[in-house]
């Protein structure tokens, strides 16, 4: 047998040790799986006991003895969290390391730092595990999809939430309910707040749109909006529409007037969005994910699968080892760097403002029950220039009816000018929810 | 500019074109596209008008010009049929050439005398459109899924009979209309045996299964059924029942009891089969094709998208092109062959007996009326072993009676007995239908 390849670990958390398990046992995987060894396992508390017995010898409480070790030619980070996290990545780099990592928030926010770093050392930073759990999706981008014009990437990338998302529609339970039986089995964190309010989301299309463009955008400015105030009843009414609700991710591009070659205008959201039942995206229920790419000439392809879990999510860490592997067997980086894997920015992308963003809207209004108010509504929307496609008027009570509007594809700031003048109009009690729509 | 990589096309029928048409138009596609250049093509008839206008001087009628062009690093052969196809691939590779080819029936035959020669000579030979035309399958399988032991392989892979079974399915319209219709519109072929008997299904899950588990088994012996006999009144009683019927194609381990640590025991079939209404796989309608991937730790992971036409295969087999582009950039394969992309095969594996392959099964009998035929029908199914999970009567005329069975999974060697011994059993009249459930 050749030469094995060391490999280091910085963390033995859930995902860690769905690794090490990986190649700690290689039969009846890839035959590339055997020729990985594990030399360095990094953890925060020597003294744990822990579910997989790996040699007293390998640990370390030091990230950076894993890193320096001179047998640890792979680096592997799974320990989460902005620092030490950057700093040992750069690290690695910086000493020759090629790296694997599954760190999307650190991705997003540094990830052209990373880059640039490791395009100089002539290193590989590879981050499958980063979004979509399991799911090929990082690599069919960099690999697979080179060859087309991307029209627009939308997705279901955050389990959590469309766990309770699910829920919510089959059982007609409230967010509040849902939320807590979901920390009890371990499908919400105890602080919740990265997956329901669309943080994490938008760390992942935030990635997935700069592999799909060419390059990455300000990850803080994208607009995100979570779960947490959406209501059961906004859920009943989109399913008597025809509609579910998801927590989507879409960055599209938007094709400027003048002809700007060498920068991308990109309008990305995170947002709870109605999807009609017979999108593919609809069917994705539970912690699965799901990943939908439009470009041209490929049409629309789906990537589907779990989102989340240890065994998935270290399925595709590995899979980031062996391509360093594989390509370190053919003489690694010395001739310099494969560039689909290698995945360097190549044009400059930017957002676009959110006043022109294009999409369709839903809206619940409760009006006084008087005659005139939907003609009064319709108004309001024509006036700002916001084309109706829908005017439903649901549950009425003594003093107020309920009434759902779906637009067509309006510009966000008009949207917003017509909500302003509704909002203001006598008849209107309230805006009670504002939601995108397929 | 770096030096453009010469690329030579075998055939210029609608794949042909929709790759042409690529490489001569990079903009806006990953910039590695443009660093391709279209330096011959070989077409059958030189006088031909052709959609997309190409120069004169590219143009040869004969193939070996192409392959032997020097400037011609990369050939695509996009012509079908085995030769000269085989020759052709064989002669590229002699020349130390690597390729691409979407020749699905090729491969399927074929496949490990190229993979020798082209391991032999350095080469590469990606495959990437020979199955789910754009859809991403082949490279995340050899790329994306290495660390798993994987346990079944199972997808909707021919376009023609999907678009078939849709439309009789949503419209209730007998097989041999659709298929009328089908060739009217282009979405069948004059001759549709291939696709309509299953053998292009065939041809794809055998190469499919090949990566999946680590060696091909032998093409011509995998238990084939198309969709030619297929009855509306079986779709009818299949959705009464929660099923629809796709033909499906499925590839899955068998372990044997004695171990063989180097031969691996596969079950591979293509059959129209009774697919659960909350399946990924049922949702998966008209030419679009689907690939269910199962292993451990990943669970589940599906893979969807157009199955055909000339942008998603040409989308499929520029990919290839550029992965190659992207190796020779670092030097080649001076220093040997990446493991993964290179996909050698790694372990022996054989096909079970199909007496020995397990399944649920669908079988519907017309039964002469009579009291007692249902319990002598479970009689004879429980004398061979097959448990049942349920039986429906459905039309009753004066004389006859249609029966359903649904098993549980048995072997098919206990089904084909039951078989026997009810179509000797006086009560019954015939066994009309038997098809596979998932």
């Amino acid at each position: 047998m050749s030469k094995r390849i060391g490999v280091g670990l910085l963390g033995l958390g859930t995902v860690g040790t769905g690794v090490a398990s990986i190649l700690t046992n290689s039969q009846d995987r890839h035959p590339l799986v055997s020729e990985l060894e594990l030399k360095r396992v990094a953890v925060r508390d020597l003294s744990r006991r822990r579910a997989l017995s790996l040699p007293e010898t390998l640990f370390t409480s030091d990230v950076q003895d894993v890193v320096d070790d001179p047998s640890v030619e792979i680096v592997v980070e799974v320990m989460g969290g902005i620092e030490p996290a950057r700093s040992m990545i750069l690290r690695s780099i910086a000493l020759g390391k090629s790296v694997v990592t599954a760190n999307k928030a650190l991705i997003a926010r540094y990830g052209d730092e990373i880059a640039s770093a490791a395009s100089a050392a002539g290193v590989y930073v590879l981050i499958e595990a980063a979004v979509g759990g399991g799911i090929p999706i990082i690599e069919p981008l960099k690999q697979s999809l080179g060859a087309n014009r991307i029209e627009r990437v939308s997705g279901i990338i955050n389990g959590t939430t469309n766990y309770i998302l699910t829920r919510m529609e089959k059982e007609g339970v409230a967010y509040k309910d849902v939320l807590n039986e979901a920390q009890k089995l371990g499908f919400a964190e105890a602080d919740p707040s990265a997956d329901v309010e669309g943080m994490d989301a938008a760390d992942k299309i935030s990635i997935l749109s700069g592999l799909a463009f060419g390059g990455l955008v300000d990850r803080e400015k994208i607009p995100t909006e979570g779960i947490s105030s959406l209501q059961s009843r906004d859920i009943g009414y989109a399913r008597k529409l025809g509609y579910c609700i998801k927590l989507l991710a879409v960055a599209e591009r938007f094709d400027s007037k003048e002809e700007r070659i060498d920068i991308l205008d990109l309008g990305i959201r995170v947002q709870p969005t109605l999807v009609p039942f017979d999108h593919p995206l609809a069917g994705v229920n539970g912690v699965n994910n799901a990943i939908l790419i439009e470009g041209e000439p490929i049409g629309e392809v789906m990537f589907y699968g779990p989102g989340a879990g240890a065994g998935p999510t270290a399925s595709a860490v590995v899979a980031d080892i062996l391509n360093i592997a594989g390509i370190n067997k053919i003489g690694g980086s010395k001739t310099g760097l494969d560039p689909l894997l290698s995945a360097k920015s190549w044009r400059k992308c930017t957002l676009i403002n959110k006043a022109e963003t294009l999409q369709r809207n839903y809206i619940r209004l409760t009006a006084k029950d008087s005659p005139g108010v939907i003609g009064s509504i319709g108004t309001c929307f024509g006036k700002s220039g916001v084309s109706i496609q829908s005017i439903v008027q649901f549950d009425t009570t003594d003093e107020h009816a309920e009434i759902v509007v779906i637009t067509h594809k309006v510009k966000d700031g008009e949207m917003q000018n017509a909500l302003a003048s509704i909002n203001a109009s006598s008849g209107i009690a309230g805006i009670e929810a504002h939601l995108g729509c397929l």
